[in-house]
């Protein structure tokens, strides 16, 4: 590197693009000559996926679709309703200043199934990307407008992506912590030096397990810690109503955001904060960032959406979260991971180096299943892995065919 | 503030929520008391929507639908061919992984039109995420996974928020300034200072006007200055196939990218990054943070894109782009403005202080015409306004109303 370089490198405190390449393009380059990458599909079902050029067919077991409500009739009929209704694909303007009323009744719609203000945005990015700043500057909790300090966020180290990305961004208002995974003892000594803390963490994790909700939930009451989780992975799986892992276990209040996608075992597009309180929801729209100055979910998405709640309010839901639960017993009884018997869909068989993994997941995919070599910097250097995801929509005898070939390509670890 | 707050404060470089609330919070509180805030429709057209609980109507005079395609039957039509087609809404797993068919034809036909290669992402925002980052680290150009040293990043003062939001982020890559509006010798300067550098701007400005472009190409061939140009504003509306102002000016060239949302002029939903070549695609898509591990766009939204792209290639583009050419000069010789005559549809009437733009927002709102007024920190302080966009799907007798209201309720000014 000239000296020029070196002047204008930056702090590189909470990424570096250079060191992350060097070790992870490699792996992906390998998975791509594998034929893992960039792979192009028709799609009968989630269980039936067809190469177009090849005619090679395959069960996708990556997909979070976790209820199979991606390919419910009645939600795919929702979004045609809404075209119909709304004569239009969007309204093309900030929700901020007008929202069709579509938009409107699914805010109400979810607010109700799930006990909580419901502020939709495109994406949980984006969400995050509008939110947690408002946390790290201390206007979104208390007085709200008038802010009550800066908060130290406290990142979980595994916290999802779209969560650690925004560090840099946080950190020009408060300062930025990464907090070993699940690590209470560090997170309450942080609580202890300094008045005002939030920690940021995903509920259901994306690879696996789950945060330690009850030990949060006593340093909130103790220290007053705010709480943003990312609970995309639960959403809709979880709790009587669908409200997910976290919002069945807690009573919302003003310290609580509860975010989480639309697009996983909900089945349509977008995401969802939940928040405690309507304030909340009213100065999150004027200041959130993206939120208001992005696009929001569009009317055919936002009518897929009414028709999924629709599903979350009947006898369907626990019928489907009944499928889902006996076929990830069934899978946790034929391979036993890590994470067996917690009741989440997200497995992981892990194999250490990047390269076997790559090598398992082309060897299953060859066999007629797509799941996916994780590594690093999806997971930590050295764990590298089989991501799969269980779903309701999956029988019995795929569930079986599968786990025996994963058993059979990995009797020598 | 106590000693502890202090010292946990950010050092405020790039955003201080603190004095942008101070400024901005009492006016939007103010534009909500004047019921020009969260105002919730049904929707007939763009030109006619309707207050369900007063029966209120209004025209949509800040629709970015500038050729009312949002609203068009084939762009419906093709949304429900897709859910038809695909059977789901989504496939519910990283596009990096596995693509629907539906969205590699997108990219294709898109790619074909816009004479690019096209990555799509869930929304502009996405795109920017995850490209501006890679910009600065010095990885998406020249030797790609080699890097050629970090870029210095230079932000026109008035690109577009969801550009400028990620400073820190690529801040903590490379060095990060911001840029005088539009000011070439500022932007040579730092050129001849450092041997790469960034420029970050919108094409077509949202709040008017447009980019130097012809100096930017200048400084671009004498010191292979790098582009990143948001043309949101002027996709479908500018160039023979819809490509854009800055497309259409420009042969696409590895040092260069172009993004735009489809949930603008194209009538649909997500974004687009127009790429010099198939590498930077298919590195983008590998690292690009949310495009691999966000949302894209879902299916419906994908096939409401492909029938769009079937409009820009037949004559009916053409006709489109006459009607909105005709009335952006109708209006421009009613109301002439500073950005009259530049052929573009956003335009903005100043008022000078905020209150003034809320008041005369709140007026023509009650004589049927929804425009915004504009203010601290989308416009700089003291240049409050009213923003309004002409569409090819107004008519004369609208925009004559309009501007009749317009020039009465300014007559002081």
């Amino acid at each position: 590197m000239t000296m020029t370089e070196e002047s204008i490198l930056g702090p590189r405190r909470y990424r570096n693009a250079e060191a992350m390449l060097a070790s992870a393009d490699p792996v992906w380059q390998a998975a791509a000559a594998n034929g893992l990458i960039g792979v192009t599909v028709d799609s009968e079902s989630n269980n039936r996926l067809t190469v177009r050029e090849t005619g090679h067919e395959f069960a996708n077991m990556v997909s979070c679709s976790y209820l199979g409500l991606n390919n419910h009739p009645a939600v795919l009929a929702g979004a045609v309703d809404a075209l119909t209704e709304a004569r239009g694909t969007s309204l093309v303007l900030s929700t901020t200043r007008i929202r069709h009323n579509l938009l409107v009744r699914m805010e109400e719609e979810l607010g109700e199934l799930f006990g909580a203000n419901i502020l939709p945005g495109a994406s949980c990015t984006t969400l995050t990307a509008g939110i947690l700043p408002l946390i790290a500057s201390g206007h979104l909790d208390g007085t709200c407008q008038g802010g009550g300090g800066p908060r130290v966020m406290v990142f979980d180290r595994f916290c999802h992506f779209c969560m650690a990305y925004m560090k840099p961004i946080c950190a020009d208002e408060s300062l930025v912590l990464t907090c070993p995974h699940n690590d209470l003892n560090y997170l309450e000594d942080i609580c202890r030096k300094y008045p005002r803390v939030a920690y940021v963490a995903d509920g259901a994790y994306s690879m696996g397990g789950t945060a330690a909700l009850d030990g949060l939930l006593e340093l909130q009451d103790r220290y007053g810690l705010f709480l943003y989780i990312d609970d995309s992975h639960s959403l809709s799986i979880a709790g009587e109503r669908g409200e997910g892992y976290v919002r069945s276990r807690l009573e919302m209040n003003p310290l609580t955001v509860i975010t989480a996608s639309l697009g996983k075992a909900f089945g349509t597009s977008g995401g969802v904060a939940m928040l405690g309180n309507r304030e909340q929801f009213e100065f999150l729209h004027r200041h959130a960032g993206p939120i208001g100055w992005s696009q929001n979910i569009p009317l055919p998405m936002v009518g897929a959406s009414l028709a999924s709640a629709a599903i979350h309010r009947s006898p369907e839901l626990a019928e489907l979260q009944g499928a889902l639960a006996r076929n990830i017993e069934l899978f946790d009884e034929l391979l036993p991971t890590t994470f067996a018997g917690n009741g989440l869909p997200v497995r992981r068989v892990d194999v250490g180096e990047a390269e076997r993994a790559v090598k398992l997941s082309a060897q299953l995919f060859e066999r007629g299943f797509y799941s996916s070599a994780v590594f690093f910097p999806i997971v930590p250097k050295g764990e590298a892995g089989l991501r799969l995801m269980l779903r309701a929509d999956m029988d019995e005898r795929l569930i079986r065919e599968f786990a025996g070939h994963v058993k059979e390509l990995t009797a020598d670890l």
